[in-house]
């Protein structure tokens, strides 16, 4: 039987998994395939020891010995970060290696400079497991959708931010609060910038935007916010207003400019993006032939990214099987067809509105604060003022319609400096779904 | 640039939608491939235009001018039936033709033969379109979820059935009502059997089972039972309970035997697949790997399903210009390695039940019922008894923990047969999804 052997550098949660599910799946892949994936060598600068069905004769410290072993078809990279593992991968190419990575921070920042390398070379770049842990949407966008304009993505990308909203949601309790919790068991980062900011969602949504649209896209390109200013008192008005608040990636393609933007997002509830919750993700395309498909999973995970590696493993040992190498284009288009595309400025963005005014409970508040966003054309849809909170302070809750981003940023701007205004006003995009 | 010659039998919906998508996606395509994919013929009796895209010299009546034409690499059957398409696709395999096909009635009746004869020839089958309209699904089971062992397959197949339940759901209207306003819209067929007994999802099932574990299945291997008993009273005790009714298929893999049922089942409200409404679908795998994945999207209609036919074409047009034909088997897994495996008889199966039963209203009756349930092993978790209805009829309502489907036979047998019993006892199965 014909044998890939694999080198494998990285061996932390989703190194180990990998490895598993190679150990694991062996019979079944050669059932499926034909052919047998060795596992050949394990690099790791910090690991003493590995599982009991890898013999430490296959362990390295130096990841050189994967790179430079010419029995070594497919090098899946592991490591994480944007220097080493960089460095590590442009050698694999170089020596004539395919690549296998998850790492999707290095490839949405160096992504041009790495798949220009494997184009150079003729070797493939799987990175099914760099976004939405298991679920094959990579594979999906680029082949099950190929017959298709990708109208817009939409997606619940982040894991640790669907769960802390879905307990802010289900529990009432704040955000930090939350977060602290999610840290203790071990479900959020200590530093958990990159999942609550949204900036681990729009390194996905980069490379969504690269395989659907044929576009080059930057990740200054997307126009992030996260949830870390969303309280409790919003999700609730939100209910009320019959959505739910998710953390959305959402771009839609306008054929001469692309929306890109990661933020808070009012879901209605009847939409299935408001249905996911706690660490599942949850991906929706709109394509002009397929209308809407969802794809949803556990978006992280050792065994379940373990099995997105895994799967690239074999597709590529197919095509070496095969004498097929690049059957599919790494970037879904030929590369000579991927080009820059306009960005949508978020000025020139329309949508309607949530805004949670907090204001001094005095007389003429409201029409105030209506007549600024009259003045900027933008219409209320309906109202909710509660009773006098505690300070003396009332929240007033709007929902409009669509408007101009420009419009709500000037009239937001003159809001929060009247002195009745005491603190920033609150702004949430709420999401219309026209492909419904 | 290289052209793939495509010939396509049968010009309905999906066909001409077909021809559409290959028409409109035709420059996306080339650079996404390299490749142009020509629609060369189109066969059908009862057409005598085609469309502007289409010249009328393109058009034939007999389908053997697409089978015997040397130009053609492809032929795409979509002309439905199970005799005179089965004849079209083996003569076209005998000319060493691959084919692609959206006749799931076809596969899961024949598909033996069908495949048999294809590996003999070396020629590819393409089947996206006939499960799940554009939801590449298939795609996903055979490659994205290769380095997986399905657990688990359950699904809403039908977006007739699934039209008429949620109707039924959201406007407490009976089934016959429901049936004909779907009939009188085009949602539903003149002849609706196969839609709401459950058989189109069987096929469906077959199909997917057959992909999921690599084993040989037949259609009579599915119990099948549909949704025209169900009313509107046992929706609105779902509800009470907190579910929703859905026509669900269910296969478990046991190892030395597997599950295949369809059939209305109660599926808990928080569930994905309790929140699939109207024409869509869904299909939910469980993997040893991946843990729970859902594919969501429509399950039929002319465009998403001409966008899951192109993606066939456009995968072989790729094997046929990498010389890679069968570089995925058509049917998951090597020819040698599909084998048949015990279908778990009904009877052993164990499922929590909701039972509905029709009595006279007369003291003691309750307590007849719970003894005989109790008899036979049967628990009840939970009872609902409301007020009496006209003619001195009352419903009552049990929610059961899980039994085993034969003593469930046996107790409603002898509970059907009693004096007081006015009506034949409701059964619907509970969901219980352990993959959670």
């Amino acid at each position: 039987m014909k044998e890939i052997k694999v080198g494998l550098i990285g061996f932390g949660t989703v190194g180990s998994g990998t490895a598993q599910v190679l150990y694991e799946q062996a019979s079944r892949i050669q059932k499926r395939t034909g052919a047998s994936i060795i596992l050949k060598k394990v690099a790791d600068i910090s690991i003493e020891s590995l599982p009991s069905h890898l013999s430490s004769t296959q362990l390295t410290r130096d990841a050189a010995d994967i790179i430079d072993d010419p029995d070594i078809d497919i090098v899946i990279e592991l490591i994480g970060g944007t220097t080493i593992a960089k460095k590590f991968i442009l050698a694999a190419i170089a020596k004539g290696k395919h690549v296998v990575t998850a790492n999707k921070a290095l490839l949405s920042e160096h992504g041009k400079e790495i798949f220009a390398a494997a184009a150079e070379k003729n070797v493939e770049i799987g990175f099914e497991a760099s976004v939405g842990g298991g679920i094959p949407l990579i594979k999906t966008v680029k082949e099950g959708l190929v017959a298709n304009k990708i109208l817009s993505i939409m997606g619940i990308m982040n894991g640790t931010a669907n769960y802390i909203l879905t307990q802010m949601t289900d529990h009432g309790i704040a955000f930090d609060k939350v977060l602290k919790d999610a840290q203790k068991k071990g479900y959020a980062e200590a530093d958990p910038t990159y999942d609550v900011e949204g900036i681990d969602t729009a390194h996905k949504l980069v490379i969504l935007m690269t395989l659907s649209y044929g576009m080059d896209v930057r990740l200054a390109d997307i126009n992030c916010e996260g949830i870390s200013r969303i309280e409790p008192i919003d999700i609730q008005f939100a209910r009320e207003f019959g959505y739910r608040i998710k953390l959305l990636a959402i771009s839609r393609n306008h054929g001469d400019h692309v929306e890109a933007r990661v933020h808070p997002t009012m879901v209605p509830e009847k939409h299935m993006l408001a249905n996911i919750n706690g660490p599942y993700n949850g991906f929706y395309f709109t394509g002009d032939m397929v209308e809407n498909v969802l794809l949803y999973g556990k978006g992280a995970g050792k065994m379940p990214t373990g099995s997105a590696v895994a799967a690239d493993v074999i597709d590529i040992a197919r095509d070496i099987m095969f004498h097929a190498i690049n059957r599919v284009p790494s970037l879904s288009y030929q590369h000579q067809h991927i080009a820059p595309r306009r960005i949508t400025p978020m000025e020139e963005l329309r949508s309607p509105y949530y805004f949670r005014f907090t204001t001094h409970d005095k007389p003429g508040v409201l029409s105030t604060i209506s007549g600024i966003l009259g003045k900027y054309d933008i219409s209320i849809e309906s109202v909710i003022q509660k009773g006098r909170e505690k300070k003396g302070n009332v929240p007033i809750v709007m929902r409009t319609y669509e408007a101009s981003e420009a419009s709500v940023r000037k009239a937001l701007s003159e809001i929060n400096g009247l002195d009745t205004t005491m603190a920033e006003t609150v702004k949430i995009r709420i999401l219309v779904d026209d492909g419904k």
